[in-house]
This record gives C-alpha cells, structure tokens and sequence, in this order.
C-alpha cells in the first residue's frame, strides 16, 4: 500500500520501468516460425502414434530390472540407452561419475510386546530401510517405541522421553490432497520426516528413526526414498514403515508400552561408477546451443523404477527417434540426457551442471520429466514469469491432446535443479498425481503402471516442447 | 411356447397347482408383528450408533493379530470371544475341533535367466505360496516356465511341452468387472486356477505350479489361499505370483526361455485344537429355535484378517449386544458363531453342522457375513424363492440406511454352506465388492481398512435381520 508522495513517486517510477522492460522483452518476431509450428503438429502426430517410448521402458523395466546406482543393471542400462542412442545416429558420450553404493542388505522388524499380546507371539511390521541409512547391530535393536506425529511434538517431549526408544513419525500423508490431484504437495509435506527424522530423532537419543511412509500406498507397502545425517550428530538407523504399520503402532501405543526388534542389514560400500549418457542429435543453424531433454536411468532397488524413472528416459530418447523419422532436423542441438544416480545421491545432475558451468548460456533450455507418466495436463516451467507468455503458441497445439495448462515452480526436475538454479529456463510435463505417489519408490513401481496411450501423450509433449524449444527464432527472457 | 391342446391342458394344471401353492404359503397372519417391526427400527438406530463390533474388531486385529489355524493367537481369539459373549450373560460352549495346522515358513522366487538378462543378475518375484501345498526340496526348484492362460491351452500343450516345467497360469482376474462392483463374480472365475491349478499341472508332468493372484491387487501383493490336491496325482508345490509378477514372466516367456528359481518351505503339522465359539441369547417363546449370527474367526497368516473376517464376527456379537443394551429378548434363541478354521479346511462350519444334523428342522434361519465389511446394499439369501417376499418387511427397514435390495443365490456364506445345502433357510449382508479383493487374502487385509460408520451400518443389518426372524410370526417357506 502506497502512503507517502515519495513511495508513489517511486512506485510511479517502477512500473514505468517494468513496462519499458516488457515492451523491450515483446519479441519483434513471433517465438516461432510458421514453418516450425506446422511442423510441430507432425512431430506431434507422429509421437502420437509410436510405441517407441513404451518398447524401451518395457526393456529397462522388465529385461534389464531394478536400476539402483552401483548394480550391474545400473550399468547395463547406461550401455543399453548409448546404444540405442548411437543406432538412431546421435553422438553419445558417456559423461564418468563416482555414485553411492548402497545395499539395503536384510530388513525385519516386528512387534514384542504390546497390551493385550499373546503371549510367545510376535507382530511383523512391513518395512523399508531409507536409502543411506547404517545398520543396526548384527543383533539387532530392541526398544520402546514412542510416537510423534511431527518435530514440535518430538521436541515437546524432550531428552527425557526419547532417549533409549524408537522414534516413530506418525506424520500422514495427505491422501485428500492427493485424491485432489496433487499428490506432488501431499509428498511434498511428508518427505521431510523422512529425510531428516533420524537426524531430530538422535538430537534427543533415540536408537532409531521409524517414519510413516511419505507415499499413498494403502497397500501394506513401504515407501523407500533419501536420508540425511547430520555429521554433528550420532547417526540412527532409519526405515519406514507401511501407513498401515503405522497406524498399528499408534493405536497400540495408546494402550501400553509397545517394544519393537529392528534388524537392518544396510551398508554403504565404496563409490562406484556410473555415467551420464549424453547423446546430441546436432543443431543445423546453432549447434552450440542446447535443448535437454531428459529423465534419470536409476531406479529404487525395491521395483523395476517404471515411472520412477524409465518412462522419463524413454520418452526424452524418443525424441530424436521422431525427428529422425519425420527428417526433421532442429536448429539448435537435442541433447538427451539420462542421468545416473537421482535417487540416492543426485551426483549426475550435479556433475553435469558442474562441467558445463562455462556454458550454461548456451544451455537454451532444459526439459525433464521425473514426475510420472501418465496423460500430462500442461507443462510446469522454472524461469521468469514472461516464459509463460512465450510458450503459448506450443500450449495451443498441446490443447488437440489435453495438455494445455501451464504452471510456474521454483524447480521441476531433481536433475535439472542445478541449471535452474543458475538461470537455464526449465520446463517438466505437468500431471494430475493422484495416483502416482501410491507406487513411487515401493515395489509397485512397475511396468504394468503405464498406460501406453497417455505414455504416448506424454511423449508427443516431449517432443513438441523440445522441438519448439530448439527451433525458438530468439532467445527465452532467462 | 404352447403348441398341443394336451399341453396346453397341462399347462392350465401347472399353473393351478402353482397359485393353489402360493395360496397356501401365503401366511394367514404377517410373519412379522407390529410389535417387531417397532423393535427393529429400536434395534436398528441402536446399533447405527454403536462402536462395540469396531472396538472388538480392533482388538482382534490388532492386539491379538493374524488368526491362522493351529497358531497361540487363534487359540487366544477364542478365548477373547468367549469371554466378551459370557460378560453379556449369554450361555457360551467351546465344540472342540482337529483343525489343519499348515505352516508357510520360507518362500523365495527369483528368474535366473531370461531374454535381454544382465549376466549376474536375478529378479525377485513377489509370491505367496497357497495353503497347503507341499514344500520344495530344500534347494528348491529350478526350471524352466510355461505360461498358459488357462486350462484349455494347458491341455494343448500337452505333457510335451509341460513335463518338468514351472507351470504358470496367468488367468487375470477380471477387473472391469470388478470395478461394477462385481468382485466376487471376478473372484470366483480366477480362483479355479488357484485351487486345482497345482493338480492340472501335474497331470502333464509339470514341477511347480504358479497361479496369477485370484485377487484384484495391482500393489505387488501375491493373494494367498488355500488349494487342494488330489490322491490320485502327484503333489507339487504351488503359489501365486502377484499381478505385477505374472506379467513379468509373461511379457519375457513370448521372448525365450524364462527360467525360474523357487524355494518354499511350508509344511503340514499334525492336526491342532481349534474350537468353534457358540455363544447363546436364549429365545423367551421358542429357546430350542434357532436364528445363527455367524462369521469366521480364523484369518489367513499374511495380513490381520480384519475385512476376512474379524469384522464379519464383531457384528455377529454386536446382535445380542445391542439386544441386551436395548432390553429386548427374543423368540427363538439367537446363536452367535464365531467358527474356526473357514480358510484352509471349513472344519468348523462343517463340524457344526454334522454335530447338529438330527436338530436342523430347529435351525430356523443361518446368517453369516463373510463378503466383506463395508456399507451392505442389501440382503442376499439361499432358499426358497418366496424367502425374497417373506422378508420384504425387514428391506422396508433396512432402506432408510441404503441397504434394501435383495438377490438370491445358492449359497451365501461358507461356513454356513453345509446348512444351506440341507434345507436351512440361509442370508448374508450383500456388498459392492469393489474394492473387498484388492485386500482379500493379502498382507493389507488389516483394521484400517474398514470405516467405522459402514461398519454400523452393517452392523445395524445383522441385528435387524437377525431379530426379525428370531421373532417372526410363523415358520420361513423351505
């Protein structure tokens, strides 16, 4: 609110600065070319209609399997994507990295006592490790749970009545929201007690950290996904627990003292290696500039990662294979990336941005799509707020297909995030997340998940974005 | 259609004798008084208001656990009824039973080679191995797989093509007709492979028999259940692959030669004690009448067995609950039966029954619930077909709470089959079941599942229904 002549004259002065600097950003030519929106309505047709996407992700899902960093099947899925790459003709390079290796190893937990046990019984509970956690001791841990809904509670009960138990996180995620069509925020508010409930938990002396799964599973299944420690504080073991698990405990808990057995068999070997694979499809007019297209080639170690995130890589590779079949050369260069080690470590997103910090200008754009695969609505972007704008003209030809929204974020992609963060424009397929976060990071996460007609709309956004990108006669306000 | 004057003569007799027969069932008084009717809308709208069956539900899911037969905790479960019916004041017998006691210990599965396999590699297959099969040798089975999609193509294939294979039958559970609501038909088609896959597969030689889950899981959970064998057949082990599973070994085995890997170590125990728990509300006109309230106590080892059946039980013990709470007595005597062992023998309903065989013409009516714990659309019964008009009083009721339909089938509940087929006019709450087989049987069949205020609902139709025939007017048409 303006309440002085010298704030309105201020305020007189900002606007007139902000208009000046849109009508200097208002592009004397459109974005795009005639030539390249008729285009673009073939390359939409044409990934329309092809199964390529859907072939691949059914290789990297169910013949090569789980893709976690440091397996073999990490690694064969690195050679299987160059290949296919090098087959359409693209220039791959193998970008080398040092990952995490990380091995869940055996996991058990179970009930030992409890009101109203039977005696000589015990209760299994369907856990998870989160990735990164220590092991217990060989023995085991056996210990007092206490149940905490979120930190203030946690904090509200102090030393004296932590110390010695079994934090269990009881935090819910939001399954009303996520009915709503926006898991993506229900995980979003949960995920924190899972990254971070070991590191509160021991501030106050808990053996270990139990956290409410941060997905919508309702199906006895544990959401697996990160966890930090704090190198100041002692490290816990960590695990989630099934939200039915959960809610047993907690029910239990109200009536006695319930004591838990936890044996995980978690351990951390050294780095191993794994790779970005790069491949270039060449630009005609400026092939020093880049358009990304991409997803992340690892996967959790619990299902075979098909949403989770084949189906990102398979329609970024699907790409070139469109333009290719249409002829179509774009103006600036294609690049498809398939990062390595997302899930548990994000070292290839970071190396990559760390080795083209000298050419982030010619990053044009970056494009990732990590965040399902199903019929996507429109298109999420991190960037200035004119980039809406300027992609309008690709939102009226995705609107033939559904998938005509848009929606600003301040990231929307895990492996992208640090070329956003440097200012390279950043775009990800939007999608309504009902369903996705019922099998993200649990063994459900599998083929049979996708549909192959919305992966095809999935894929059509891909390329037409991509393409449009690439073709852009100038530059995105950045 | 009628085409002679002999039949057409005929055909008047048959009608005659049709409405002379209706005529003489029609009762000359309502079979239910006026005074019941105004009971019942009491009985009804005390037990929409009652927690006691969700409370007793939790309690046995949650305190006690898993209820397999043979195991402390079913025993326990016993006990617990017991106690709880004798603190209303109702006159309790244990009938001492040799259940089946059949323990599933290990169960591994894994692919070993397939197509496009990275050297080194195995994939986990999730699995449950089915009630009462045998175990494999120690070092488990492996072999190559065949898949069929039922038993027409396995008799195809022929011992040939089946001798020393893992025979995987990879019939889908229907889901369209699942989600109409029809889950039990969806149910009751697929589960044939289950119960008499292993012996089919035997017939032509093969090793190990896998079938699809005869559920509706899409969550990487393998439904369990029992199956059978025949004397005359060679034993082999058998299990269910999850959904997720069997299309894996699908989708590789029309590429080549899938071999799998299989290690089950379940094993047959001596029989055990197992009890079926009767509890009596004595009956004020007609004691030696009886109208059973029942469900089965006994649950599967995977999950907590709250939807199968803990739930079907505490609304069976919520009748004379709700009768005593509201000081109402009845008729003829209401006979609460929590039954044992229904999953893997029906050692208890068929017990009953033998032990009872000279007293049937004194069962007046037999209720069981057993399809599920959710909002009942209705009642569903098995007798004569004036049975649907005789209780139309009760659906007038039951219709304020959204649940006065009626169907007809040939028998409406397990437990209470062996009455049914010998003449004892049987009914059962009736379900959208939807949703009910994608926790049957499984890991996530657990108390959360159930929504408290269906549960009154269903628990309100028990009590009505139940009352209703303990007082009625006059004899059911059987």
């Amino acid at each position: 609110m303006i309440t002085t002549t010298r704030n309105l004259l201020k305020s007189v002065i900002a606007i007139t600065l902000v208009a000046a600097s849109l009508a200097a950003q208002q592009p004397t030519a459109p974005l795009f070319s005639q030539k390249t929106l008729d285009e673009l309505q073939r390359v939409q047709a044409a990934a329309l209609k092809s199964d390529r996407a859907y072939e691949w992700t059914a290789f990297l899902t169910n013949n090569i399997g789980p893709r976690f960093s440091g397996t073999p099947q990490a690694a064969r899925a690195e050679q299987y994507v160059a290949d296919e790459m090098r087959k359409l003709g693209l220039a791959v390079e193998m970008q080398k990295l040092k990952v995490p290796h990380w091995v869940r190893g055996e996991e058990r937990a179970e009930l030992v006592s409890w009101h109203g046990m039977t005696a000589g019984t015990i209760q299994k509970l369907v856990i998870k490790t989160l990735g990164g956690s220590i092991a217990t001791p060989p023995e085991g841990i056996e210990a007092e749970v206490v149940v905490v809904e979120n930190f203030a509670e946690l904090e509200r009960l102090g030393r004296e009545r932590i110390a010695g138990k079994v934090v269990v996180f009881n935090y819910r995620f939001d399954r009303r929201l996520s009915d709503a069509g926006f898991g993506l925020e229900a995980y979003g508010q949960a995920v924190q007690y899972r990254s971070s409930g070991a590191i509160a938990a021991a501030r106050y002396g808990a053996v270990a950290s139990l956290v409410r799964s941060a997905g919508g599973s309702q199906n006895r299944l544990a959401h697996t996904g990160g966890m930090r420690y704090d190198p100041a504080v002692t490290k816990i073991p960590g695990a989630a627990l099934s939200h039915e698990d959960a809610d047993l405990i907690a029910h239990l808990a109200k009536q006695g003292p319930v004591r838990i057995r936890l044996k995980l068999g978690a351990e951390t070997l050294p780095d191993a290696d794994g790779h970005n694979v790069i491949a270039d499809l060449r630009g005609s007019e400026r092939p020093d500039e880049v358009v990304i297209v991409s997803g992340h080639l690892d996967s959790w170690d619990v299902g075979t990662g098909a949403l989770d995130d084949a189906g990102g890589v398979a329609v970024s590779m699907q790409v070139p294979y469109i333009l290719k079949q249409l002829g179509l050369q774009p103006k600036r260069t294609i690049r498809v990336i398939a990062y390595a080690n997302e899930e548990n470590g994000l070292v290839g997103g970071r190396e990559y941005a760390a080795r083209e910090s000298s050419r982030l200008e010619k990053h044009f754009a970056a494009i990732e799509s990590d965040l399902g695969v199903s019929h996507p609505v429109g298109i999420l972007y991190a960037g200035r707020p004119e980039v809406g704008a300027a992609i309008e003209p690709i939102l009226q030809i995705l609107r033939s297909q559904g998938s005509g929204l848009t929606r600003r974020e301040n990231g929307v992609g895990a492996d992208i995030g640090p070329l956003t963060q440097r200012g390279v424009p950043s775009f990800a397929p939007w999608f309504n997340t009902r369903k996705y976060f019922d099998y993200h990071h649990t063994e459900a996460d599998t083929f049979d998940k996708i549909d192959p007609d919305e992966m095809k709309k999935l894929a059509a956004l891909m390329a037409v974005l991509a393409y449009a990108l690439a073709n852009a006669e100038g530059p995105l306000p950045r």
